[in-house]
C-alpha cells in the first residue's frame, strides 16, 4: 500500500488519458473504500446515481465523481469523465495487485526432475509438478496445485491453491486461475453400447491463451481429439463449465455458473451472464450478449443480444415474456369473446357446427 | 455412538420441549436409520404420510410418529408432536456429531511462525496456515486447506479438506465449510477498455458470521472494496456462488447451485431453492422464499414468495405457468372464434377492413 | 501410443463386431485426430454430415466414414456402419487409456497404520488415507485426495487430484472420480427452530457402484440416514450436485451442472442434459430423457422425454414453447377479434353487459 496525494492521483489519471480535476482540499489518501465503509483518509467513488444518498452519509475524505455532480462540502471531489476507470487507476496506485507469499521453489514442493522451471519461480510446498512439465518465468503456484505430465505454462502465471491441470494441457502467459478450478479433465466421451456407456479415451487437450483469468471451481474439459481452446484475454467467473472441444474466442466474459456444452464455437468479446447454458455444436458470433439464465439452442449472429430459454433476440424475448405474464388476462378476454359471440350467434339463429 | 433406552429418549425429548409418549416395549436402541434400511435395535421415523406403507415393511424396532398414528404391533411407537425435531434429538443422543481425526497440530502442517493458533487446535498435515493468520480455540482444519495471509477465524470452526480462504477474509465462531469451497477469490472486477477487460485489484474481503455452514465446492467472492458479508446462522448447499460485495442477512438457507450476483442485499431468513439466480445490485427483503430455478431480476418485498424466470409473486407465476401450458388449447379457441366471426360477418354482409 | 496399419485396424474392428472395409492405401497410423487438426500419418473420422466440407481440407491420411460416402482421393477411407464406435476402438488401439504416474505407495502419502491398502497400489505424495480405510487392488490415488475414516473403495479405482471422500462412504470397482469432486459431505439437514436452522447430524453415507465415472467439482451428499446411492455404470459430467438420500439407478448419464435434490429416486439409463434440476422426493422411471435446463417437479413415467421448467412431455413442451414465442401475434389476433365483434354488436344493437 502506498499513500498518495489527490493531486498526484489527478496527474496519474491524466497519464491514463482520464483527465481529472480536483475540487477541494488536496488530501493524503491511504486507501480506497466503499462510500459505506470508508473512513478518514480514504477515497471512495460514485458511478451509479442510484447511490447518491450514500454520498451525504459517507465518512470518506474524497470521492471520485462524474462531471460537475454536487458533493457535500466536507468531501474533496475528483471530477472525471469515467469514474469507474479512474477508480481502477486509484486502486492500482494505492493498493496495487495482490502480493503473493514468497516461497521461492519450496523444498516441500514435489517437482519431478524432468520438469523445466523458469526464472524467479515461486512454487509453494504442497504443489506437485509432474514429469516433463514446462513452467515459464515469474510464475506463482500455490499449495495443492497439480500440474500433470507434459503440462506447459507461460510466464507470469498465477495458480491459486488446489488448481489442477491435466496432462499435456497448455496455458499462455499471464494466466490466472483461482482456487479449485480444473483444466483438462475428461469430458463425457462415451460410445453407447447396449444401454451402457463405453469410455472413449480423451486424447486431446485444453489450450488456454494469454491474459486469461478463470474463477474458482471452474471445470474446462479437454477435447476428445484436438483441443478445447480459450482465447486470449477471456475472463470466467466461478463454477463455469466448458465442454470438450469447444473453442472460445478472445476477450469473452462469462459470469458465474455458465455452462457451455461440447464442440461449440464462440466468437470474440461474447458476454454470457450468470447461469447461461449453451448447447453443443453451435456457433455464436462476435460481440454477442446473452442475458442471465438463458439457454442458447441455435447459432447466433454477431452482435445479437439474446434472452430466454430457449433464447430469442432480446426484443422478441421481452415481448414474449411480457405477453406470458399478461396471459391470464388475455385468457379472460378470450372467454369474454366466446360469450359475446355465442350471444350473437343465438340472436342470429346460427347453428353450431362441430369444431374442425 | 451411545446406546439409549426408549424411555430415556422420551425423557430427553421432554427436556427439549418435545413431549413424547412411549407406546410399546422399552427397547434398547443402538442406531437411527431409515424405515427401509433399519434393522433390529434401530429406531426410525415417519413424518411424511406418503411413506406409510414403508411402516409395515420396516425391520426397525421402534419408530417416531406423530400423534396417535397406528403402527404395526411389533414396533414400539414414540409418539410426538414434531417427529422431525424429535428425530434430530435422537440422532444427536445416539450418534452425536462427526468425530474428527485428532491430529493436534501436525508436524506436517505448514504453519507460518507469525500465525496465532488458539488452544486445542486440530490441524492436519497438508494444511497451510500463512503469515499473520489468527485461528481461535478448538478449530479443526483438514488436509489441503489453505488460509492465506491475514485470515482470521473464530472458535470451534471446522474446515473440511481443500477449503481455501483468501487473504484477510474473516470467519466467525462455529463456522463449518465443506470440502473444496473457496472464500474470498477475486470476483469479475474489470474495467472495459477497447473491448478488453482491465483487471481492478479486488482489495475488499469476505466476512462470514457465526454459526454459518457452507456446502462443498461453493465460491464466495471477496468485495472489490469493503466486504462481501454472510450473516450469522446462514446455511448454503453445494456449488453456491456469491458475487462480490453482496450482503446476505442472518439465518438464510440457500439450496445447491444457487447463484447471487454482486452487490445484492439479501435480508434475514431468506430461502432460495435449487439453481435460483439473483441479479446484482438489488434488495430482497426478510423472510422471502424463492422457488427452484427462478431468476430474481428486481427488488422483492419482505415475506414475498416468488417463482419463475423472471420471478413473479407465486400466485401470478403459477397462473402464468398454467396458462402457458394450456396455451395450445387457447390458440385453438382463438381460431374457432375467428372462424365463427368470419361466418357472422359474411352473414351480415360486413366488409373486411385492413387490420390496424 | 502404438502405431497401427489400417488393415490391422479393420481386423480389430471386425473383432469388435464393427465390420469395416479399407478403401485406399494401407497406411501406417500413429495418431487419431480431428479433421481440422490432423496431419500426415493421422486418422480422422466423419460421423456428422454437417462437417462434410472439412473432409476436403483435412491433411489427415485416412478417415473413418459411414458406408459409401465419397472421400477425396488422397484420403484412405475406412468404411464402417458406425464411425463413432469405430473411432473409439481406434483411439484405444493407438493411444490407449491415460497412463498415470507410477508412485507406488509414496513415502509422502499420509497413510494411517490401520488402513488396508490392496496390491499394486499407486498412491501419490500428498494423498491422505485415514483410519480404517480399505482400498482394493490396482488403485491410483493422486495428490490432495482425502479418504476419511472408514472409507472403502474397490479395485482399479482412479481418484484424480483433490478428490475428497467423507467418512464411511463406499466406492465399487473401477470407479473414476475427476479432480475436485466431493463425495459424502453433509447435505442441508436442519430442523427449523424459531427461524433458525438446527443441524441434524448426517449419519448416513454415500454408496457408489461399479464402473461409475464422475466429472470434476461434483458434490454428492451423504444421506441423513441410510445411503445416497449411485448405481453401476452411471456417468456424471462436471459440477453435478446430488442431494442427500437420493438413489440413482444404473447406467444413467448426467451432463454438467445437473442438480438433483434429496430423496429422489431415479431409474435405470436416465439421461439428464445440462443444468437440469430435479426436485426432491420424486420418482423418475427407467430410460427417461430430460432436455437441457429443464426443471422436473413431479414423477416421470419410464421412457418419457421431458422438457421445460416445469418439465412437460416433450411434444407438449415444444407446442407450448412455440405458442409462447408466437404469443404477441396471437394477442394481435385477439385484439382484431375484439374490434370485429364490437362492430357486429353495434350493427346488431346489442347492449354491453358488465363482464362476469
Amino acid at each position: 500500500m502506498a499513500e498518495l496525494r489527490l493531486s498526484e492521483l489527478c496527474t496519474l489519471l491524466g497519464k491514463h488519458a482520464l483527465p481529472a480535476e480536483l475540487d477541494g482540499d488536496d488530501r493524503l489518501i491511504r486507501a480506497v473504500n466503499t462510500l459505506e465503509d470508508a473512513g478518514d483518509g480514504e477515497l471512495s467513488f460514485l458511478s451509479n446515481p442510484k447511490y447518491l444518498s450514500a454520498l451525504n452519509k459517507t465518512r470518506a475524505s474524497a470521492v471520485i465523481v462524474k462531471g460537475d455532480l454536487a458533493v457535500p462540502r466536507k468531501l474533496t471531489a475528483v471530477r472525471c469523465g469515467d469514474p469507474y476507470a479512474a477508480l481502477s487507476v486509484a486502486i492500482v496506485a494505492i493498493h496495487g495487485h495482490r502480493r503473493h507469499p514468497q516461497w521461492g521453489v519450496s523444498d516441500h514442493a514435489r517437482i519431478d526432475p524432468t520438469a523445466r522451471v523458469g526464472a524467479n519461480a515461486n512454487i509453494a510446498g504442497g504443489a506437485t509438478i509432474s514429469a516433463n512439465v514446462t513452467i515459464g518465468d515469474d510464475c506463482t503456484i500455490y499449495p495443492g496445485c497439480y500440474l500433470a505430465d507434459g503440462v506447459r505454462i507461460g510466464h507470469q502465471c498465477i495458480l491459486y491453491p488446489n488448481v489442477v491441470i491435466y496432462d499435456h494441457c497448455v496455458l499462455g502467459d499471464r494466466v490466472t486461475i483461482h482456487a479449485g478450478s480444473v483444466v483438462g479433465q475428461d469430458g463425457l466421451g462415451y460410445a453407447p453400447q447396449n444401454d451402457q456407456w463405453v469410455k472413449i479415451p480423451q486424447v486431446g487437450r485444453t489450450i488456454i491463451g494469454n491474459d486469461v483469468e478463470i474463477g474458482a471451481n471452474c471445470a474446462i474439459d479437454r477435447a476428445t481429439l484436438g483441443a478445447t481452446r480459450i482465447g486470449d484475454g477471456t475472463k470466467f467467473g466461478n463454477d463455469v463449465v466448458i465442454g470438450h472441444g469447444t473453442k472460445i474466442g478472445p476477450d469473452c466474459l462469462f459470469v458465474g455458473q455458465v455452462g457451455v456444452a461440447g464442440s461449440a464455437t464462440i466468437g470474440r468479446h461474447v458476454m454470457l451472464s450468470g447461469q447461461v447454458g449453451v448447447k453443443g455444436h453451435l456457433t455464436i458470433g462476435d460481440d454477442v450478449r446473452v442475458g442471465a439464465q438463458s439457454g442458447v439452442l441455435g447459432d447466433v449472429e454477431p452482435k445479437a443480444e439474446m434472452l430466454g430459454s430457449p433464447a430469442l433476440p432480446i426484443e422478441n424475448a421481452r415481448r414474449s415474456i411480457y405477453a406470458h405474464q399478461k396471459l391470464p388476462e388475455w385468457i379472460k378476454r378470450i372467454k369474454t369473446l366466446e360469450r359475446e359471440i355465442a350471444e350473437l350467434r343465438e340472436k342470429l339463429g346460427v347453428q353450431n357446427k362441430a369444431d374442425s
